[in-house]
């Protein structure tokens, strides 16, 4: 860490952070500028965000700066790229995974009907809210246990794999045992408990991220799981909150290539939460295929006008099916891209 | 609510508009512009939102807009003005109440040292967490149960009542036994779970608003817990995510004339999360009073370079007192005003 | 405009506002609900935004909300896609456009070289500042008419038509002689004086959008120059400013199809400011091009290093070589799209 | 400024940025830490902004960050307060000062009629609006000259020193002979041109702060005006804009202390434009005086509903009055405030 003292700082205040900089286990090196003295700290302190703000607390501290990324085991510098499989799919890996269904359980029929349909065009996994959170206490708040069932049953009609979200620590092993796939959803990013608890599963998680969190926040979270235990994690961009009011989120697509800097961890996109607006999730869900995401996932409904939840962002089934095949010459494109950077990888290792 | 169709809609689509809203148990008075066609809608429908988002799926649909408030239980047409007692106190009552204390409890020292300075300098409640939300596995995590021990230790000794923060349904029992307010934290705002199971409680319950939550949102997490069963509820400012980076939020402090139009639940500002920086605090509590807020919430610490989180925002005990001797004129100017308007208010009733 | 009145607003305060629309021009419509009474307005009163303040202001009024579009000139109602005619080049035509080149004109080497170079790889136009508008008065302000003379020199040169920026109204014409496209930067899209003067000249204007601008306002600050006589305009998503630091701007992909439903202007990306990093500009360009923008603007230096701005953000001229490649098979799939849109229309008139 | 070299730098990257910080004036004084290098450069360099950039485009480089403020004329070490004069108030001194007025001038009668009962209730200066910045171009656009020869009239009558806003360079000189402030309004905050035109004349300037302005890009802003000549500059908070919707702006009160850490200049608060509502005006005065502001401007209408612009957020005249007695007691404490912290300085001096 970086630590600039303030104009007209003391060599008292100088000689004090780098006492507290040993405390902490680090190396100190000022440097003596002809404004002011800045302090380069090196090692690797125990506490490092304690140190920091300890530091910046001084008598003397104008600022403290981080200079190396504050997570480790999501980092890219521990892994290049990792891979989460679910029923035989890989999210990662050399095919583009697509997880498509209504946001809410509603009915046997509806998800059923669903399940069959997404499946035919060709989606790889079925997502279904059974535990849905909502901004009013006068809102749908889903089928719950009934819910989970009614996507065990449409996973044994189709096949497909399920992801649903899990809201509680209290749910994470009635979930757990009916989805493949436990939800973290943005309201929760933070919440730490929950993450610490699904860190104790082995099931994929898949992290959306929190409505403001900056990318670095993001990781950290991610990190939360990881040191928890469950190495088996995915993320997925849905959409910042920002000033436009147009669109019910703004998407940010260069996550996509940001978090591939950043992370070896999978990156999947969610044009429906992202704009709201089921006219936009086209040219969006394009354009993750295009930036290079590792999957999509899309809200679909037999009916969007009789949905419980999110009808305006929900594609009807056969746009659906419209969209993957106009998906497919740039998924094919993306095959290509992604069987080249595998060859250079193996040239580079040979 | 209030219903745009497109430029061009068809007859047919707006009579099953018309046929869709009196489905919700809505009425609807269609205008018809020289542009378009408006439809109002009138009545209050069981699903709302719902209702609405099933209207704008609809086809011809341009938007639907809703003229009422979402929250019912926690607005000002349900209620005048509210008070939470805790402890003999009254937040919203005719005291400017002052809650103060450390960031996390840290030991018994550190904790019984700031009870019992705070105190002598005229603040009300003590304040300390013992579960700690932190963007970072690797920061420090609170001392959990122990630490609830320390200000049950710190209440004995000074009479001081506790306000700390509860993380995790599975917690709440546990800080309900030992804490008289039970704070949920602005990461956990649209923690529905835990919203709907502190309206279980009897305790007070300070709600800090989401770093990006709207007014709106804000409110309607409150009724989560009023609809709960939970009324004694009151409201936590404590700055919003902007894009300024030189504090740590930005402090909105309009949303005390806001929420004073819009709710009877009482509101304080917590000015240390709302700038990050222990210099701005004294002019952002002054700022506080003077906008009419019901209390304050401010950091305090007795050696803020040793505290294992928020240091650089905490005040000294000694900036503490000198703080509340600052706030002194502040405060009476407010009981003036809360007087005057108490009289009004009587005299309007006479 | 939908005028909803507050809960007991009285007669007289109902009358009033109906008897000040119809002052505007609007038809009243009062709607009396369970709750409270929502009034319709319709017509088209001269001054709108002047009524709907009005409206706003007067006793009892709650909201007033508009439900139409603002603009007029520039909305999809008024055409359905037009095409902005450059040196040969159609934007929003059936080509895909790339303007590219350095952020500012450096030297008459480091201009031509990158003119020879870009236009080998493949783009049609060329951008370079001359003019430049910087956030500190210590950084390099441009070489104003002498940068102009030699864009002028890169032209003769090269063949291709140029793109720069013009920063005051007195600068229009000196500018409109040398460049074949005025750039309007992101901090003067509210500049209105220079909006307006613009309209004056009959140049083809590239309007790029505020840093923290709306669609909306986006929209009108094009319907200015328009209605000021110069119907020759086309937009440039560059990024909007969030709470996100990772990135220099947070590039907003879904305007392209927000805007390709709202208005005929042709819509351009600039990845470059939009991340501000070299890095992430591939995968933001190949999204771009996916999304269906009709071009992109790209800065590219021969030595990002030695650049006087924005070095950190420019390609290289080989990064830019391989761009233009690896750009190739999306913009082939952009052609097969707009070839099918150009032939549904032509059917649909037929 | 401290520059972070990747993880697994080579030698010749971290020898080549050492000779790159030589060229542009600064010492390299490396770091070499257990992860990575980091290299504090020392020194004044001429070109700062293009120093970092180049430095950041070099191989090996992850980041750069600066440690000294970019701005230096208008910085709290360059001067402790500045006082600006206005016909014989001082903005900055011992009196709390107040500009008031409407949103545009409207006509004699109208600017006449708020001139004397602003006057009246204890306002120092009078704002009116001759040109005007419109979001739409089909809104009132301000009676430009002859606005001004009803400012100049209403100054005659009532000896009050007028305010108003100049929006492009080629109007400075008539703005300037009618009126003693010269607004820059938040649209133009970065209208580079306009800002070193309002350099070269002697007027005082308001400068007020862009809706997404950090007070970084503000007070550069400022530096610009006073390193092109002109040091009576005073700042402007007047709200900037966020995700949240009740209100127009979101008011920045924490500007005010941050302001008065970084700089000399006096700065003063519009809650009319921050908050766009009049019923929030008053407790935001309150609030700003308590802050520390160093004055207000406020919209004062005598009919706020027949007002050509902003009429929802003027306060009427008697509600103006009104205003000015509640805030009394508070510019009392202001007061005693500023006489004792001037009392500390004249005690530090002697």
């Amino acid at each position: 860490m970086i630590i600039s003292m303030k104009i007209g700082a003391t060599q008292e205040e100088i000689n004090h952070v780098c006492e507290r900089l040993g405390d902490f286990g680090y190396k100190a090196h000022p440097i003596f500028g002809e404004e002011r003295v800045v302090i380069g700290a090196v090692g690797h302190g125990e506490h490092k965000q304690q140190a920091m703000e300890s530091i910046e607390a001084a008598p003397g501290v104008e600022s403290v700066v981080s200079i190396s990324q504050p997570f480790k085991f999501v980092s890219k510098e521990f892994r290049q790229k990792s891979v989460v499989k679910v029923n035989g799919w890989e999210i990662g890996g050399p095919e583009f995974i697509v997880i498509a269904g209504p946001c809410s359980v509603e009915s046997e029929e509806q998800i059923l009907a669903t399940a069959e349909s997404v499946k035919r065009s060709g989606a790889h996994i079925l997502r279904g809210g059974a535990f849905k959170p909502r901004t009013s206490p006068y809102d749908f708040q889903g089928l719950e246990a009934e819910g989970l069932k009614l996507l065990l049953k449409a996973k044994e009609k189709t096949g497909l794999a399920i992801c649903t979200e899990v809201m509680s620590t209290e749910d994470v092993d009635l979930v757990a045992e009916c989805s493949d796939i436990l939800q973290v959803g943005a309201r929760n990013m933070q919440n730490f408990n929950l993450l610490k608890r699904l860190g104790k599963t082995s099931r994929p998680i898949m992290l959306k991220r929190g409505l403001s969190s900056t990318i670095k926040e993001f990781l950290l979270s991610a990190e939360y799981i990881v040191t928890s235990g469950n190495p088996n994690v995915f993320l997925c961009e849905r959409g910042i909150r920002t000033f436009e009011t147009y669109t019910r989120n703004t998407l940010d697509l260069s996550a996509i290539p940001v978090l591939e800097e950043l992370t070896h961890l999978p990156i999947i996109v969610d044009p429906s939460h992202g704009t709201g607006k089921r006219s936009l999730v086209p040219a969006m869900a394009r354009a993750s295929v295009a930036a290079g995401a590792d999957g999509l996932m899309i809200e679909v409904h037999p009916n969007p006008e009789k949905a419980l939840s999110d009808g305006p962002q929900s594609l009807r089934l056969t746009q659906f099916e419209q969209l993957m095949k106009d998906l497919r010459p740039y998924i094919d494109l993306w095959k290509a891209d992604r069987a080249a950077a595998q060859a250079t990888v193996l040239v580079g290792k040979a």
